[in-house]
């Protein structure tokens, strides 16, 4: 028998995301999609074979297993706790259950609405929490950002790789998708096409989301915005510990994910977005930046991901996958 | 008296900007332009507006005051021989005598077709070698990844900013322009467009550059390529000598640059490249980057220029301006 | 002595490109800046190297020669009254004063605001009525779509080159500039990149401003958004009179504008977007469609303007000029 | 038992496409990709996980129960010939096959290689040719603008809607894809990008292949070069029948395709490429153009493919489909 999922706030771009995956997954009847900006806009050329959008409702909780919240930041709470409360399994695609410390919440993202909630959610980085996910009600799925910079960095902090008296410099690149579907000032077509840009420099929100998820807050973090709809790359700089080289690195993460379907560890060469676009993967590359004298050296390690797949839509998927007892990959692989 | 100027190479992005660029100068009649690729395509829906290519004759430098050089890397030095012998003054915008140490531009360039005119060339990064270039027979303009990294970072290196027991990482981005005109299968359009992408990691013909400029071997440089045709954005991270804040390096550029026309550092904000397309400006922004320990923290200098102008054609314009005696901004203010 | 001018709504698209153009014009000092907007947005990280926007002070017309409005359409009458109280000249670029027909004008564009203003003003399309311009207090300056469709059209027309018992079929492609700086649904980045799309289609505004200046309706009109941001290109169906091939067409264009510093005709090939973007040129290439049966053959006249220049701000100094006493292409040539 | 198909000319975009589509169809196993350019580009920063291309080698046609051909034009015969004597069925995506005409094909491709081919093949317009295909042994794929072009129209001009005593403009719009991988100076970013031009102008290979399955050459066709990677709008301009209004024509195309699982007729609004990329969906639209004498209105369709997938390797997996007793939609729908 099929599964059956809710979608509350699928007009943005990460619930339709989630609409396109679900058509093709094998396990779901298609999803109850509540936004709302119920119907379909009326000034809008929309196509008449687009999903109808209904109006929220949490009474029908009840009718589905599972339940993915795209809200925007700060209302996630209410309808995680009438999920839940109905017995259903909760995938949050916002913010408000990822931060562990409640002051550094507060500083971070403003009221908090949901203590109990924050204490009781998993991070849902599936690669490095599998079995906390499935015995979890509530996942909180990660930020499309420290998607980008903690799975390439996890197994070569933890392998003692990196010498973490100098930093680890995160020089990161997004499309615009993740500023989501609202038409804003620096979202708009002239000010974002043939244009480049950094933002949020020294003051955005997703640094102390990786610098828990790392344990480690030597990572300095810096977003840019690309003229490109979909996708995330990551300049990661590492100082190596003493005598380590591009290729130990590589190593590294090649044994650490030598099992998973959706990190992909390149022999050669580096990952660029066209590679990841439209799919849950990670793909990460890794090369030697020399210097005049070898203690002065850095390694790059890139990673890419599609931001609304395995930085949003993608990875929420596959931990509703996890908690409803489905195969992880279910859905998602090409 | 009008001046008048020759483009060899006048068929790639480089001399075509720098036509486009003299067509509103005041000073100098129109160029003759000369390429191995005279006429206009047969094959090309070129307009019959464009200005007529004619065909390499070194004769013709006679006729004019002097020649600038946008011929591949590698081929500059017979062009600039005879340039020279007819009395003329030349700026070469290839790389071919740029680098000082004959053995590292072995190295980085292969043959070395002229050592005693890499001996004489003037470094024409304007703004700090004004005097020598006025005086100069030969200037080898700047690349553009050093132009946008050591602009900024020449002033706050010596007034003591930056703690070189850490590293400078400049995290650059280009446009597709940098790789010129000729179709390559990593410059069409299906490679460029919606992606994003590292190349020559550890191993581009720009870092030895940036390390003459700067008399320092501590920055390490990877470039990008971004889905845009003209700009370079760098951003360069310091480790600030203590104490050091990011008002302390913007005070300091600020100074530095205070009658530079071509120099802007911003108060507030960080440049964009929609604010230096199409203009001979290098913009320039500072922001802090907090760490928990202080220690930890980085500054982070964004310069932006437009590739095509003051990475190349414009400041090769400033250069031959102060070559010829014309006043140094003379067809290159807004 | 320089000339002086204000500009009206310069916070804009248009307003912003009529300021670049006069940064660089001879004969004018900076203008006086004026927007309901004023001052430089608190969360834009805009550079300190903007000019300032002064707020909206109808006094201030007294101290400049001309003005130019940018205002929305249905807002200009009132400045537009104030400023010829004042003996200023005005150069009007929304649609407010372009319509003849009062009728027409209300049930296109709604309450009409200045009838008197609408009948006094003359249409300017400088091309077409320099004279009556040169004599002129208020000019309507032309819409974008209809500078891109009535230049090539109209000598072509007069000449009887065209067979009316057919109808010309003008199929334009625009950039989004042509939807202004505020952000909408439809012009937010997501929207627009790698998209195409159709609008307005049986239903735009410019279709009478089009067959007001051909004086015929037998051209029929629709409009498509490119993923560019500056630029029309307008595809020309015409079906010719017995015997008229292109070459006809393209003799008839290069007599009528052989003298026209501002329209180019093409010898060969076809215009591009490239070949005008940041230029006042409107550019005009002319080709065979042929069919078997040589009466059902067309010819294709394709024109192409950067609709912020030729189709706005640049036609609107061209007129300034003429206004003025100022040679017509003051400011303008590249 | 799966099913094996051999993709010759693989490294191009429509097979690269091919094995995408065939990766996530379930009843096929992996293909068996044969390039000219076999192994991995030595230096391409291709990633590992790419599949991997091998030398072409016609026996092993043997292995398999179908063959696609995305050679270049004029390259087909003698892969098809050899598939076809193993027993193979063929689907062609050049345009070898395409003309029944053996005159208009020497016309307009040159020499012709495999007339008794041209003769055997059926064309592939599946929504139309269905019953045909099933039982034909090599199926010649149609071109991209005709599947665009020739899809809204059939059912138009069968059911007597279009006065063809007017003439049918098809002006249309592609992405670069269409124009293969190959660099060239027409694909090169700096070429395509914040560009928009029109070409084959009066000349183009698809406009007699549009004759002949429209049979009629009263639709006069453009093509024009979109800045986006996959996609074709085309803009159909029809005088309709006295008395016939845009409701009728779509009523008319949605009885026509009501049962086809990859036209979709919209009841409101248009199609744009958005709708459409990534798709196997021909999206049609419909919209009234008035005009003062209603005899001179046209009434304007809208098609929207995605040019890789249903105007080409999307189609031609329809075709091997039916050519293999599979269900027609497998592998094809989202």
């Amino acid at each position: 028998m099929k599964r059956k999922v809710a979608i509350v706030g699928a007009s943005g771009y990460t619930g339709r995301e989630l609409a396109r995956l679900l058509a093709r997954h094998p396990a779901f009847d298609p999803p109850l999609l509540m936004s709302s900006r119920p119907g379909v806009e009326p000034d809008a050329p929309e196509t008449s074979f687009e999903p109808r959008l209904e109006k929220l409702d949490l009474e029908r909780f009840r009718d589905v297993d599972g339940v993915f919240l795209c809200t925007p930041h700060g209302a996630a709470a209410p309808y995680a706790r009438e999920a839940m409360r109905s017995g259903k399994v909760v995938v949050d695609l916002s913010a408000d259950f990822r931060l562990k410390d409640g002051a550094l919440h507060g500083s971070v993202y403003g009221e908090d609405h949901g203590p109990d909630l924050r204490a009781a959610a998993v991070y849902g980085l599936c690669e490095h929490a599998r079995a906390a996910i499935a015995r979890a009600r509530l996942v909180a799925n990660p930020g499309c950002y420290p998607t980008a910079v903690t799975l390439p960095l996890l197994p070569v902090l933890a392998a003692g790789l990196v010498d973490l008296a100098a930093d680890v410099i995160a020089d990161c690149k997004s499309g615009t998708s993740g500023a989501g579907k609202d038409p804003k000032k620096r979202t708009v077509f002239g000010a974002v096409h043939d244009n480049f840009l950094a933002y949020g420099v020294g003051d955005h929100r997703h640094a102390p989301e990786i610098a828990q998820t790392l344990r480690t807050d030597r990572v300095l973090f810096v977003p840019h915005l690309l003229p490109v709809f979909r996708g995330i790359l990551a300049t990661l700089w590492l100082r190596p510990s003493p005598g380590v080289r591009a290729a130990d690195v590589r190593a590294c993460l090649r044994a650490a994910y030598a099992d998973e379907p959706f990190v992909r560890v390149y022999d050669k060469g580096l990952p660029e977005l066209q590679f990841v676009q439209h799919t849950n993967f990670c793909d990460v590359g890794v090369a030697d930046v020399p210097a005049a004298a070898p203690s002065g050296a850095r390694i790059v390690v890139i990673s890419a991901i599609d931001n609304l797949v395995k930085g949003a839509s993608g990875q929420a998927l596959q931990n509703m996958n996890l908690l409803l007892g489905l195969p992880e990959t279910a859905g998602l692989l090409p």
